[in-house]
């Protein structure tokens, strides 16, 4: 979109399509709702396309607790051009070109100036379900009922709007659906393995689910210099999927008769993985990948959000013989300051983001992309919005 | 003792003075036993001192499991003389002043050689009861029954054999008392403070438990530069001596009224601590300092051994949240790299060891000793085994 048509909306509420979810788990509804516009600090975002995380269908799946709310905008991991800003946002401007990010990063408090982790703690309460400074709605229908918004992004929709600090700029030049990828999912995997994980070149890996963002990790594992990057996963077709993103070993859980993950994984590394990480997010796999790790030196990364709240249930006796569990949201990615490091890696042909995208579809059809994450057939479905 | 002597004995069976545990829970009897000649790769040791840690008393009280058997010879925090070596040692000789380690050190194995962790895999079974080698003792009583070892090393003798992996040789001017202290409990503090935690300038510390190794935690802190060093004990006495470590704050569990331990450090360090360690053994403390970690970054150090081997309960969303927890033996300490830059420490005027020897005993009253540490009367008790 040109510079006119961003002035003649500026400052004034748009009308627009969206992927609307009105009930938890039933197909999004697409309606027509207005989209306020930003106010200080705010960035009014034109979404140019968005791509299904898995973390989305949890929320759209899910009926009651803080996080869930209807009726709502989900979609979290997008690309698309700045409309307009509000006031005190010097940072981008229209026409840029952006990914918005559930994790933000302020840059100012204690815990972004901290060259570890990746929790900003500029807000001091979290609204899940609306904007990240009061918690209100940018969104209404078409009847004036207030829409809820989703992970501080809400990316279902030609237009949302973004706290600033939850807004990332990308080189105009960026392919816009790769930039999307980096939006969430494969960013939390290559950060896993570098910010959290710092893999060591010739280390031992095992990676617990390969759905897009446990690829994201074997590939950040390989960029790391592991030595040997072990899968699990129950569907064999991720062996040659794997092997594209740099995987040398895969086990099937299903197919290793009396012998457990756990058992398999630590004859192949000789004694345990130097590094393993959850992707799933189910308690009983999180200890298993614990278990597989190395005593002394082993750490386990936990990426899965538990589906069911169940607690880990650890052995003292395995963290005092030196083993280490951590976990981390993104992948311990500071967005502004990392997402800028992984576009030129990609740019200098180090990374593979190609091979996330397994399908596209136009906006109307996104309850397709939904159906296909959850039989397990994708990736990556990117979602044009502008088409 | 002079090179004559050592000459005399060397080659030859050892008839000295130990104090015996022949059933769990009960006092230790002097006994008059032999004690064999090293053999290969092995180091036969004069005890000079001992000192009384809190693994011994758990070893003491515990009549099951593998690493339970009696008649047996406990103590594992020592210094002594080297009075004869068998065959392939090179790395000490008669005469050099030596202290045993439990964790061995072999500097050639693959995780010797890594410079994280310190679990040696040189010899691939663990035996908790005899030699590393093969399981086989030393000792015998005065009826030619055999008398087990206890974590490799055997203190609460005259004589004891050691393999040379578990020795670490010490500067001939080093005071032997202090000598001791550096082969257990102060040196898995000060290296869980280091080697483990990493704790850096201006962070945020809480300590549960301040016996000697959690006291020993305080001073690795405040040696980092830890900004806010928080003890948490049951005895209000702990108070002065902790500040003789480097402690800056104290909390009482059973004087905090209805707000939580985790509750009280996380208002004290504006949301939560950089760096928690456990020094008790008690699942429900560990869970308790895993929830006073800051969000984020927060790492939890395990250095008690659970007591019931209750396993840990960890909230899977609060290791999403960015959260470490870990543990160590002895400290994450490889004892012939890092004991010898603990005595400089101290030789340097840097390390505070007097603070920690609260009592003095005779092998005769050894029992004293245990009756000190069980009434939580006793930092460390030395036992002076050469008079």
């Amino acid at each position: 979109m040109g510079s006119n048509s961003a002035s003649e909306t500026a400052g004034k509420p748009i009308r627009c399509q969206a992927a609307v979810c009105r009930k938890a788990g039933e197909p999004l509804i697409i309606e027509e709702i207005e989209v306020a516009p930003p106010t200080s600090w705010e960035v009014r975002i034109k979404i140019l396309c968005t791509s299904l995380c898995h973390s989305d269908v949890t929320f759209w799946k899910l009926s009651a607790g803080p996080v869930s709310a209807f009726p709502r905008i989900l979609g979290h991991e997008a690309a698309g051009v700045v409309e307009s800003v509000g006031e005190n946002v010097e940072e981008v401007k229209e026409g840029d070109i952006v990914i918005p990010v559930f994790q933000r990063n302020c840059g100012e408090c204690r815990d972004c100036k901290c060259p570890k982790g990746n929790i900003c703690s500029k807000f001091p309460e979290d609204f899940y379900c609306g904007m990240p400074r009061d918690g209100s709605s940018r969104f209404k229908d078409k009847n004036g009922e207030k829409l809820y918004h989703t992970l501080c992004v809400s990316s279902f929709t030609e237009y949302t709007v973004v706290d600033v600090t939850h807004v990332v700029k990308m080189n105009p030049d960026f392919p816009i659906d790769k930039a999307s990828l980096l939006s969430c999912g494969v960013s939390t995997g290559l950060g896993a393995a570098w910010r959290v994980a710092d893999i060591e070149e010739g280390s031992t890996v095992a990676i617990f689910g390969l759905g897009a963002v446990g690829l994201a990790v074997v590939q950040g594992a390989k960029l790391r210099g592991a030595a040997k990057i072990i899968g699990v996963d129950l569907n064999p077709e991720k062996i040659e999927i794997g092997k594209k993103f740099g995987l040398t070993d895969f086990i099937n859980p299903t197919t290793c008769g009396e012998k457990s993950t756990s058992q398999i994984i630590k004859e192949m590394t000789d004694g345990g993985a130097d590094y393993c990480f959850e992707c799933i997010g189910l308690a009983s796999l999180m200890q298993e990948a614990f278990t597989s790790s190395r005593k002394g030196t082993g750490k386990t990364v936990i990426l899965g959000i538990e589906m069911h709240g169940t607690p880990l249930s650890i052995n003292p006796y395995e963290l005092a013989a030196g083993k280490t569990i951590t976990g981390s949201m993104f992948g311990g990615v500071k967005a502004k300051v990392d997402i800028p490091i992984f576009a030129n890696q990609y740019l200098n042909n180090e990374l593979n983001l190609e091979g996330f995208i397994t399908h596209e579809v136009n906006c109307e059809d996104i309850n397709k992309a939904f159906d296909l994450l959850e039989a397990g057939k994708t990736l990556r479905c990117i979602i044009w919005m502008d088409k």
